[in-house]
């Protein structure tokens, strides 16, 4: 198999892997289990891959971290959206 | 900034992140707003791109997703768990 293939099939699975979990988090709006830590922590790492690829005018990651910043970034709302919620409620 | 620091510093994040994850995950046994689709898709992609790093011989890609692969294999695992015995329960 080309190379080249197997590389955008990663790309491919772990970006569109968000999209179920984003459809989760949505309707349940439940996101208890999430560490805080690791939803912050990972979307500024897709945000400093982003600016990796437009410094390096690497359009595969370029694409795959848009869209996984588009799946990350209301994820990441929700869960802080959460932790202010129960905080209030101390 | 050199583009080489900030594209390993992108990996450390989105690597990284996913630490405190597995230590709450192991903690309290609860992976509820977990999507199983986006736990297995993701753990497969991982893999994939473990695969992509062997044969292009990239070790930044390689040690990047073994460490990945060293957290999201437990989470996959007790997130599979925690689905069997919910439906077990039924």
């Amino acid at each position: 198999m080309d190379l080249t293939i197997i590389g955008y099939l990663a790309g491919i699975f772990t970006t569109f892997a968000s999209l179920p979990q984003l459809i989760k988090s949505i309707k349940e709006r439940d996101l208890s289990s999430f560490s805080l830590a690791f939803v912050l922590i990972f979307t500024t790492g897709l945000f400093l891959w982003l600016i990796y690829g437009i410094l390096r005018n690497d359009y595969p990651i370029i694409i795959f971290n848009v869209l996984s910043l588009m799946f990350w970034v209301p994820i990441t709302y929700l869960k802080i959206k959460e932790v202010v919620r129960n905080w209030k409620k101390r």
